[in-house]
């Protein structure tokens, strides 16, 4: 077990194997029913054996298709509570139109007539091309073929088919002590594959065993969420489906409340980390991975700016691509962010080699960083040079040439 | 002549020949003294017979560079007036620390030396390499040699001086009658090559033989920059040395005052849209001009930014890129752009194609769009659907493979 510290103490978190099925209380199949002209999966139902509490983070785009208004509908019916989330890839539903609307409704009835409850108590997410209306013939027989496959070992199948052009499935789940129990986490996402959608989809589902009130369960996926899903980028885009969806079945007997809350924020974020990062490993023709760290800012909300600023860049992005540890890039992203910014105090490391700070760089550690950035895993810090104790950290993967092949041979 | 309509009538404006040396009252040269290894003309004066009104935009990224330093710190002495103006290109003399900034004032002091004026009468600029000290004995060489050669005729030398890796000059010039005299406006400009640079630098050094006080040509630049230099985007970028020089000989005899500024802003934007435009089609890998038009949203800053956020998203740019009519794209931009925005009256047309409105996709009219984006100026227009009457514009190119690779294999 790993000790995370808390404000509250030590967590003892450890992986597991399994996602959504390892938390007690949960089933869920993946089938496939033909919405992608592929035959590949495209269909997920994760259920709870009974009423779980149940928390959502939404995309911020404006343009929010059909499932996002009809889950955010349904949550709010509920009181936070849910039985089910349906998923389907292949076709987004999005710019759909009243048609779209009442099919992302019809999909919650089928799955309610399907799992036993009422339809306000299931939860609906869609990801892939815009502007094509479901096939519900298909989508009705999916969700009926899945309603008999619900397994408890049904979490790899599910987080195969809520796919598009992600390179591998995302799973994760982790074990935590908490008070006097044992706590489980398990969810899958899937990322920024944007050959078959025209808009990259980041979903995230998750469940716990643990027993948490609505409100609470909000508190701590918001939390999560802002330091996970929320701090990855591929291309900079936010799509019109973005969802992250968490239920908490109860079934460990654990109940959290205030005291509590820290340690599971823990141990929630112990099992979204992976599945955030490997949505960017998966990025679309993703080499490396980059994890940007930004301190030295005046606040928490500066860094990140200034860290977002970095791990959009393009020119910052090419550079690790190519190997080239080119602090200059950096130094100038850091400037135009729009954060509080010390071009006197400011410095810049990559990987373990420092190649400028105080004003000076040095150049003659360049060779040493070339090296490193050979590496998948690389590391990036800035220091914005203002003395504050702000801090923050995205990731972030290169941008090669396959990038735009990817996105630009879309339909040729 | 083509008529342009102003707010006060209408101004004749004409295409001329030639650039910063067309107006009255300048003479410029352009010179190789050996700052680029590659032995390409590096350094550029553009003097004033006499001393002329001054007006300068500068970068916003908070690690400006020596030379914006100065230039900003010498308007404000010589309140308003210069010059001359010198440039180099190949070192871009930014995170250079003091020994940068004396550097900078040093270019100052050689070139008043040379032009017989004082060094707060000269305003410096440089472009190249982030993090490399001028070697000012061949900088102290080129002002010599510059100022031996300048002449009416050395816009194009100029012009060719100050490119880094920009694929060809950019200069433009006009005549426009104001009042009832001439007035000629000319200048060049330098984009956003970056393969010898660490970051794209945007400089624009323009001329005019009106007579306008400093505080009218101050305004008169900042109205017509914010349609033009900062309409335009290749990647995002903004550098630690971007600049916009104006200065105004007076040698026309035509005065502009209140009553005229609307006419001369009118000429001044003639002459700087063509100078921007070029910027974009010289971009790295750029195979498209992309006029990104936004209507229908709540006000005119609304528009900007979602203009802003499309002409900036990798995925419309490769779409482009690829003859992909991909209007999902442009309405998942807009509606994450922030900017106010109504799914039910959005609409996206590419070309003369309108490809979604109210709600429907015009699937149908996609192979027309395609064949469309086969040309090389392409105008997209996404309404946001408030119905509002703000509008806005912004210029870019495509996303290439040839990008990455320029810009990733950077010291390969």
């Amino acid at each position: 077990m790993s000790a995370v510290e808390t404000g509250v103490g030590t967590v003892n978190i450890r992986s597991i194997q399994g996602s959504v099925g390892a938390p007690q209380g949960f089933r869920a199949a993946g089938v496939a029913c033909g919405i992608k002209k592929s035959g590949a999966p495209d269909l997920a139902l994760i259920v709870s054996d009974g009423e779980a509490s149940a928390a959502a983070v939404f995309t911020t785009n404006r343009a929010q298709a059909a499932p996002v208004l009809v889950s955010h509908e349904h949550l709010a019916k509920s009181g936070g509570r849910a039985r089910a989330v349906v998923v389907n890839s292949g076709c987004a539903n999005a710019c759909t139109g009243v048609d779209g609307l009442a099919h992302a409704r019809a999909m919650a009835e089928l799955t309610a007539r399907t799992v036993g409850c009422s339809a306000s108590d299931v939860l609906v997410s869609s990801t892939g091309v815009i502007g094509v209306q479901l096939d519900m013939v298909k989508v009705e027989a999916g969700i009926v073929d899945a309603g008999c496959q619900l397994a408890r070992g049904g979490g790899p199948a599910a987080a195969r088919a809520i796919m598009t052009t992600d390179p591998f499935p995302k799973e994760s789940a982790i074990e935590a002590a908490i008070g006097s129990g044992i706590v489980r986490v398990g969810g899958i996402a899937k990322g920024s594959g944007m050959i078959e959608p025209m808009m990259a989809t980041m979903l995230g589902f998750v469940t716990t065993d643990a027993r948490v009130e609505p409100a609470l369960l909000q508190r701590a996926l918001v939390s999560v969420v802002n330091d996970t899903f929320n701090a990855i980028t591929v291309d900079g885009e936010c799509s019109t489906n973005d969802c992250v969806f968490l239920l908490a079945s109860g079934a460990s007997g654990v109940t959290i409340g205030e005291a509590e809350l820290p340690s599971f924020i823990q141990a929630l974020r112990a099992a979204c980390e992976p599945l955030a990062i490997g949505i960017v490993r998966g990025g679309e023709g993703a080499t490396k991975l980059i994890t940007v760290r930004v301190i030295g800012a005046q606040s928490n909300e500066d860094a990140r700016r200034a860290a977002r600023a970095i791990a959009n860049s393009p020119l910052v992005k090419t550079a690790v691509h190519g190997g080239d540890p080119n602090w200059g890039r950096l130094i100038a992203v850091a400037g135009r962010s729009g954060s509080a910014f010390t071009l006197e105090g400011a410095a810049v490391r990559i990987g373990p080699v420092e190649l400028f700070r105080d004003g000076t760089p040095f150049d003659e550690r360049s060779v040493e960083a070339a090296t490193y950035l050979q590496g998948t895993d690389i590391e990036i810090e800035v220091d914005l040079g203002t003395g504050g104790a702000g801090r923050s950290h995205m990731w972030t993967c290169d941008l090669s040439a396959e990038y735009v092949r990817i996105n630009a041979e879309y339909r040729t």
